[in-house]
């Protein structure tokens, strides 16, 4: 007789992967923001901060390129230096960028309100934390210092350059998920601020979470957040809400703050039998 | 207004994951039995086929440690040396077990009839190809010639000591397909021919097909195999799908000779936005 | 890459829409029974309750000439006038049955012990209330200041002569939903006592509730319903029930006294994604 | 016994509901963007063809207040006529726009190249085929003619001034059912060339159709695009695709031309009980 | 690591459980109805036709039960024999019944066109056929030799009085199952006519198929109803399809001539790992 | 218009079938193995526990039956008898079994803790309590006494000679339904502690719940499992509980007590429509 067997872990979750700039610190990305604009202007040409933010979520050097892709910018380079920018002139503007950078991260390293808290909840539960990031090993040792030394501990780290293709690739995650020894899939979940944080989740076959406001789609230091009014705070966060949901993330939340639910809901759905 | 986007990849199949012995060469998966039974007697312990095929699919250190935890065998092994068998006598084991493996990979490298047409079928549907295997690194270089030589030509290889613990985690099969740069992993199917295989893909949200015949579940070389009388051969192979459905594989066949529907099968589902 | 993205609406229920006779007053539907009994008597032929009921929830129309078809009236018609009953015929007995049906409903327009309550549980989870319902406007204006006089005030009141064809068509709930500007449809359900009310809700993409002993299914006011034994109530609760639930009703409950825990099952519901 | 019974459809798909500028006729969606290009410039406002388009699909006064929201264009109507744009402004905008848009129309009005054959194919298979549309019904009146005479001919039209509250509403659709009497909803597919479009669709519990070439997404006249080399051409259609295809849309295509298999696989989810 | 594993069985339909009058025989299911009317009259009772079909599907003794429990019926026998009626008077009409019963059936057992060649494509593709009956064995010996005198061969009978308790319990047809050494349960389809039948198989976890037209719910001889007209047949099978899919029934066709097509449809949702 | 309409059974369980030895009583089935031990060690040959534990479930004659032909028994007894074990041989075992047997269950009837108050819980929630063994009528009269003194009371059984085909068969347990009058079979529960007890319930249509510790998965008596070393226990309960989750148990839990929290989630899951 012919049957068909199909597995479904029901365990809980076993791990959480976690974006760094906009998920766990630095509210609002800015950070490389400002780099970017820097790296620019040292080459002469003068790029916004939308413009520097639309790629977010990208190895650095893939987000320099995007920058320097966009029609405008490219325009500007042409006018400036004579030809459209080349991967040499991407090189270079990335050995500019990387001091900047490590010494920008250093500014904007404040761990945003909540994430201590719900780091620690993970581990009550018995889940390992990794994390992958868009900045390379060089940046993330400027990083590392500063979250430390305001309690955060993260269990593993897949830097931009620690091997493979980056997001939207679920492979820095996976990566991830391979140092802490976790598995299956589906009982890890990944979280992080940008529209490749949710891809890259997704295409490693585990649950994603978007974060709406803390980071690069609202892009608003905490303070200045707060200064908002009631409604333009609506305004940000349900644009910002759409376009993550849209991606497909399982769960849109504001802040790593409120991940609580989120994990005892992905626990219940895995009991259940369901996949991500 | 609050709704949920659930992203469902609908292309088709973009990679397949093979694993070597009893999958697409050595039918009957006697190399390692015959070198793990050597290397045992060396050290004056006779090993049993069945004893020596049990934990199939392992890395091979792992597998010559479970050989020895068997009860019976770390008995025998307590009164020849005295005590239970220790890492270092595994290490011993695994030093010895090597010279011999790679000479007989070189004896039992014939392609499993279909194997070769398989993989043609699959780069003619746009599927990249990659594998996975127990074998450490060494081994594989005496059989990757042998394989070439009659035309097979994969395109990545993860070996038991390229890094990434091995099966039945899914780090193996997901680490190829980084080297392959094929993502979602739901575009990927895992094949093989034991139940850490079907675990390896399973775990890593791949669709995962077991080999009932041509493996290690029999356990017979390719003319065994077809002397066996009909009946023989119904009862060894139900009995072997059986053991590979029940671990949940999406879909067990006799051999890689008769992948094509399957693979047709599972385009249709991920057309339709089924998931593994 | 090829992805499919499934939205689903998962916020809480948004509206709901009620019948009226039956449903929110006149427990047991007896004002249109009397009014059909009673035109058809002044036409010289006796129509019995039983076939007066039968094609309850339609427009009142289309309800007569339901009734003058049944094979027994059509014969007992065509003896007394000599023909079969034309649109002509029905055409009269309706001029006949709209000023008693207004004399009627005003003295069946007691509220059902529960309605006030449930509209405004509905109001305080932030719902709107529309209504659909197979009487005329001119009936309706004797109805509505007899509900007002009570309490019940209700958002929107699409009646028989409003446009849209009737049911079991969907489009008088749907016209109510565009009065109250409320979508998705699934954020919607119909609440009726007939199987057409059922229907109407099901094919506007709705949840659809059944109200199995208010209304016209187990048909008696209330003080005739509470003087029945236990066992006999139950007879009849099951039967009503029964064919409500065969019309695919999502849920079918006694009265709209126990709408509350349904709406909160609604809700869990969409919160999963669940759709209609 | 407690029994729950769901009904599904399983019946053919009953009608097509159909976007006019961008899904029948004028490839590219030219005639509504020149007209507001042009009520704009009379007023003193240079308005871009991308600031044009953005709004696009909802009713055109609402796509006028849209246009004049815009940061940009709300500052320089201010810094020209000393305030922001008021409800006045827009009610004056508007009534430039329609003889402009009534005029262009007559110009944009060949229709896609496919498109007739497709509504032919549609009434073979035994299905209505109503429409609703931005443009008001004044505006229709020079459209209709003009379709007419090239053999277009549906079976009923929904104007923006028609009464129901525009897209992303479903209302529009959902009058175009009420008037082919066509039901339930999931018996219906809506055809359009917008994000809006597909919500409509989906928003009334259809099936939803996104057309990624011939309309507002790309924004090329028929001739343009073809012009474009394939390279230029796929990158446009992927980005235009998954804008559509993350809006939740069930199927997008390129235009009209390609609904035959859609249709068809429509047809056979329903058979199967499937929901849209 | 905790996984559910849900089997599934994925082989092909291995038994098909028939009804009998109605379904394989007597088109219009008239033995038993013009027995009961028989039997009733012989005690001085008048019963309808429509009165007589009503609880078709039963055993005989609990049909003649529910014949007289009918409202009308039990006064008239309590008028004529002063009490309503007992369980004895039900045991002296079924002792009457039972000779009338065998005497109709003898007159009408000509098979249903295509229920021949139904029964040698079941056999044809693997299939076990059995069967259900509500006739005691004493009528059903009258009934086989005809049957088979025009080649119909079953491989087993479950009678009224052959111990499990009856209609809608799944029980006869489970017995059945047991004869024939059929499991698992999803792999048998009961095909009948009456909504008990329905029931039957549902209960049991099987496949359902209502057949609307060559059995009771129609209720004509094939003479009969082929000499209506196009439109009344449609409305008759209209009503009789309704009743049978509300019922539940996964497939609802005219007759047993037509099931190849639903085993071809069963087998393929087996093959997918559906279950009825 | 085409509808289909699925039932759905959403009320309570309403039954559950109780396995014998390893389920209620003879905490790690010891009665059959002892008798199974002393038969073959009367006619001359030595099995051990594993290889008498190996069939456990089936009929007792079928079980001697497989015992005999285990390889290594069936060469035995070739040596010693001169032929291989014949019908006839295992009828004799058979025989000599019957009377050991007899007695062993004497001396292994302690209820296993909890059995008693997961029946009086059952019985309290309103379900029936039915049994299924492969003991024979002969020796269950042995049995019952027994139970009955320790308080346990079955409201039927069915032995292993009482008809239907048995386990892996559904049918006992189906004849225990019918016994009971229960039904759907989704609303019945099969609860034992072997791979053909969890396949009974799963060929029947039911709910099917494996025991791993308390029977022949682990083999101990109560005293012998408490005395192991917390370490072991979980080895051997991860090993059991695999191997019955596998065959496609839908609960695994370690026996009969902890039974409560399994049947409000089936109850649950009932309640939203979900079938086994």
């Amino acid at each position: 007789m012919t049957f068909r067997y199909a597995r479904r872990y029901c365990g809980p979750l076993r791990a959480a992967i976690l974006d760094w700039a906009g998920t766990t610190l630095d509210h609002g990305c800015h950070a490389p923001v400002a780099s970017f604009i820097a790296a620019f202007a040292d080459a002469g040409i003068t790029v916004s901060v939308a413009e520097a933010r639309a790629p977010m979520g990208q190895p650095k050097w893939h987000h320099i390129r995007a920058i320097a892709d966009q029609p405008r910018i490219a325009a500007a380079w042409a006018q400036r230096h004579g030809h459209a920018p080349t991967d040499a002139d991407v090189d270079a503007l990335y050995q500019r960028f990387l001091p900047l950078q490590t010494a920008m991260v250093a500014e904007h390293a404040d761990l945003i309100p909540g994430a201590l808290e719900a780091v620690q909840a993970m581990r009550a539960r018995g889940m390992k934390v990794g994390s992958t990031t868009g900045y390379p090993r060089q940046v993330m040792e400027a990083v590392i210092p500063r979250a430390v030394a305001q309690g955060l501990d993260i269990d593993c780290i897949i830097s931009a350059d620690d091997g493979p293709p980056g997001r939207p690739s679920p492979f820095p995650a996976l990566a991830a998920l391979a140092r802490l020894g976790v598995y299956p899939v589906e009982a890890a979940v990944k979280i992080g601020d940008t529209v490749v944080d949710v891809e890259e989740g997704l295409n490693g076959g585990m649950w994603s979470v978007g974060l709406a406001v803390s980071g690069n789609e609202v892009g608003l230091g905490l303070a200045d957040w707060q200064a908002l009014p009631i409604a333009e705070q609506d305004a940000l966060r349900r644009a910002a809400t759409a376009r993550l949901a849209a991606a497909g993330a399982h769960y849109v939340i504001d802040s790593i703050a409120g991940i609580g639910p989120v994990l005892d809901d992905i626990d219940q759905r895995l009991a259940r039998g369901e996949k991500p």
